[in-house]
């Protein structure tokens, strides 16, 4: 019998209501705001009776370096919860919000694999409860009024060569990338270049999943620098008057969504921006209610660890005041045998030379982990492929650098495949650690950059182009410098070069472009060219989704 | 005391939890999907086990040509419904749902007045259940396909000078009507130009509110023409294979939405085009439940009754299969004084001479309805400067011609002030009526567009532009002659000028163009610029915009 299909195990899934959900974890029925069924926002007023209560225990899921072999990482954290609940702990997912865009793209969901998935899963990665469209809303209001501006005699003095604030849709529409706007006449608007990023690269999005209250949200979005003036003035979202409308449509997006896996454990499911201009991470509202509703949050942050973990532990953590008790690395043995040079199809066969060069890749993200003074766990994600030889040298490796190694078998069959996962995992958390941030804000940024560049990286130094210099420039000028600093650069290396596979040494960073993100307080820092609106594939996904006269959905995943 | 704000108002009302609202019509909470304790969708399983019932009665409430001084015609329907309720009649609403672009605009809801209002009306007019968003997702992504098919090889030989689709977003930003897209170079798509109008401008809209099952929407979908190949034959939604996925996007927006009055009468409030370019009405599935479920169902349409009543009764209840009952024509003695020449300004002070020189629009209005076959209550809006001399002028010439007048005193009073108009609505609708449509599908494009501008207009004739001509002639080849017919013209009076106030006569109506919505079933006549995005006034209603850090919102109308 063929395994089954993502889609046919999320849709054979017997939910339970999300009020018995939400109950799991003591919240009450009252401060759900039921979305259908099976989904709900938390209240803002459940916030003030919980925030008193001490921390549970956070856990950080990231993974090696990507490759086409995959890793699992969403579906390890979704597992691990699910096992989390098979052992008697009670757990909660914070996972990011899938974007619509890429669901229309190439085939791919974003809410696990297997029998480990969030549910419904057609809805998150459709519609869900509306957050990213309040955001894109958010977002072109902003715009709107900017343009509004110009249109109507520029009272700003706003430069429009130097407008940095581009218009968002949650959508991979390349055509979009480069436009001009304003054309057709005086009653038009105001001819200038613009252009669409995807939502989830909108500095709005970052700075949801930053906010820690109404209040907080409000403060951050009126501080987004739009433009600048004719003499170099930054103008921001607070002399355009736009935060408050801003805020109101994203109200009731700010409330953390709860859903629940396979095996009904309760997952907020809330904010996801994009992991390689933003920081990739849940909105720290849903990480905190896990914290103080939960004995153990599972989270995950955007790609490899040297990006998303990095920029949680640095960011996120620090901005939202969370500590992590333990990280769990994702890693397969395809994936550790592609680093070590294998060919895609040559993946089945067992070659311990090529899995030995390439384990230094997890070996290298290991180190980094320990180095922020964390535990970790190594979580292997089982291939029926696997062999017992090939598991046991990856556990003799990271055994000399005090890592536990685990089988994880949450694919195959969800929380039941994870237990050793989760006892290792505790286990892990009841160590005490010595969790600490890489670099202080008070550090220059080019100091910053170098310590994330050659601490985790693992580069000899960094380089700064002319434009670059040019815009560290005028942040200082702007003074910027204390802000945290957003790593953006490939994510199919280390380094910042995407053809340098395992543990690439001896390479220098070159940061080609610095950003502003003023509300979410970070620079970021661009290392290659960053793309922020994707597009669509010769045959798009789109093409074979369907619905039947019942509302039942194919084609999808 | 001052009477209170319209927000004021409703943020002290004290909702029923939507369960019990929809009690009222007998609706099974297994049936409800929740958004909230207030908001609800309707399953699409609740239809099959209705729609052999037979249909109550339909009112359909309409105005005569607007004025700056207003008429108040959504505030009638929410007062109407309430008021049915007061007389022991089960009544239910059906409207349309507002646009989020103009909230942010020039102050002002869509959600009714005073003492008749729909509630919670901030959401209603913000984002609501995410239809508004489901609908640009949807149309936005047949745009990106149409662009991805251009940037893959072009395929179907589009000719991209001859893209008729264009993209959307629920914002009022006039920078985005004139753009050129695809600029940057090879990877980012294929030069050409583009622009965007708003939401409800989407022919996805007309299409979502005519569609009677999710079968028929995807149909229609599947037909809309979004380009021409280079010789001239037409490419639609069906060869992009776009339809699946957009009715994907849409599945869960086609369930109608039900909210209460501050009364707690039921609302069906689903769906919105645009008055100006579409057929101005809420869903046809809305009306059809309210039809199944109420005795009484109170729907309205935009603009006039030259404009939004003829729309309803030859386009949406021929499509729909719905036979209205009675027509209510909302009217003020302000607005019928400027009909009559008097400034807004002096709008307080008694001119019998002006009223009576302004009645005959409303005379013409009630005559166009009773062309339909259907009999009218007139509801003069009340004003505390009203005079009973006044409205016994308006109640003379109305009674005339067979019409009842009735003062509605609903935005001071809610149902309590239309028990009057509740009762002679009742009394119309127990009338024999000859209902019937003005026009035949099998009439020429020109024949149909000259009898509603001769008849309904009391145009002298119509004037085609060569423009026109030459799109009725591509119309003609592609066998398009046999659509329904939607004007398109100026709400500001029954001519296409918008000077001519009262009853113009001795006029002919050019039409300058001519749209085919092919799979709204409809071929567009545009009499004059119509404007399908809005922009922003010089101060924005969203500067004045707040939410407190309770999420309470302020400065909103």
């Amino acid at each position: 019998m063929p395994f089954p299909s993502d889609i046919e195990i999320a849709q054979s899934c017997k939910m339970d209501p999300i009020v018995s959900v939400a109950a799991k974890l003591n919240i009450p029925e009252d401060d759900l705001e039921l979305y259908g069924r099976y989904k709900a926002k938390i209240s803002h007023d459940l916030w003030n009776s919980v925030k008193d209560r001490p921390n549970g225990k956070l856990i950080l899921v990231t993974a090696i370096t990507p490759t086409p072999a995959g890793e699992g990482k969403t579906t390890t954290a979704v597992g691990l919860a699910q096992a989390m609940f098979k052992i008697g702990k009670k757990a909660a997912l914070a996972l990011r919000e899938p974007s619509l865009g890429p669901v229309f793209g190439v085939k791919g969901g974003a809410a696990g694999g297997g029998y480990s998935q969030v549910v419904p899963m057609e809805d998150i990665n459709i519609h869900f409860t509306g957050d990213l469209h309040a955001i894109t809303a958010a977002h072109n209001l902003l715009a709107a009024m900017l343009d509004n501006s110009l249109q109507q005699g520029n009272p700003l003095n706003i430069d429009p060569r130097q407008i940095v604030l581009k218009r968002v849709m949650d959508m991979n529409d390349r055509s979009l990338r480069n436009i001009v706007i304003g054309l057709g006449g005086k009653a038009n608007g105001v001819p200038r270049e613009n252009g669409f990023d995807i939502t989830v690269a909108s500095e709005v999005m970052a700075i949801f999943c930053l906010a820690t209250s109404l209040s907080d949200l409000k403060e951050r979005l009126s501080r987004i620098i739009v433009a600048y003036t004719y003499d170099g003035k930054p103008v921001t979202c607070a002399d355009l008057e736009a935060q408050g409308a801003m805020t109101m449509l994203l109200k009731d997006a700010l409330k953390p969504n709860i859903v629940q896996t396979l095996e009904h454990t309760p997952a907020f499911i809330h904010g996801g921006p994009f992991a390689n201009i933003a920081h990739g991470c849940n909105s720290i509202m849903a990480t905190q209610y896990g914290l103080k509703l939960a004995d153990y949050t599972i989270t995950e942050a955007g790609f490899a660890a040297d990006l998303g973990a990095e920029k949680f532990l640095d960011i996120v953590c620090r901005l939202g005041g969370i500590k992590p008790n333990a990280v769990v690395i994702v890693a397969t043995v395809r994936a550790l045998k592609m680093h070590g040079g294998v060919a895609k199809d040559k993946l089945g066969e067992v070659n311990m030379e090529a899995l030995a060069a390439g384990i230094p890749n997890l070996e290298k993200h290991i180190e980094n982990m320990n180095s922020f003074g964390l535990p970790v766990v190594v979580a292997v994600n089982a291939f029926p492929t696997d062999r017992p030889e090939e598991l046991q040298l990856v556990e003799d490796k990271c055994a000399a650098l005090g890592a536990k190694v685990v089988l994880s078998e949450i694919f195959a069959k969800g929380g039941e495949g994870g237990i050793e996962m989760a006892k290792a995992v505790v286990e892990a958390c009841d160590q005490p650690n010595t969790f600490h941030y890489l670099y202080e804000p008070s550090m220059s940024p080019k100091e910053k950059i170098t310590t994330i560049a050659t601490k985790i990286y693992g580069a000899d130094g960094v380089d700064f182009t002319a434009d670059a210099e040019k815009d560290l420039k005028r942040f200082h000028d702007l003074g910027k410098d204390d802000l945290l600093v957003c790593m953006a650069k490939t994510q199919s290396s280390i380094s910042d070069n995407a053809n340098l596979k395992g543990r690439p040494t001896g390479f220098r960073v070159t940061v080609r472009e610095v950003r502003l993100s003023a509300g979410a307080g970070f620079l970021v820092a661009l290392c290659g060219a960053i793309m922020t609106m994707p597009g669509l594939p010769k045959r798009p996904a789109a093409c074979n989704i369907d619905v039947d006269e019942n509302g039942v959905i194919s084609g999808l995943f």
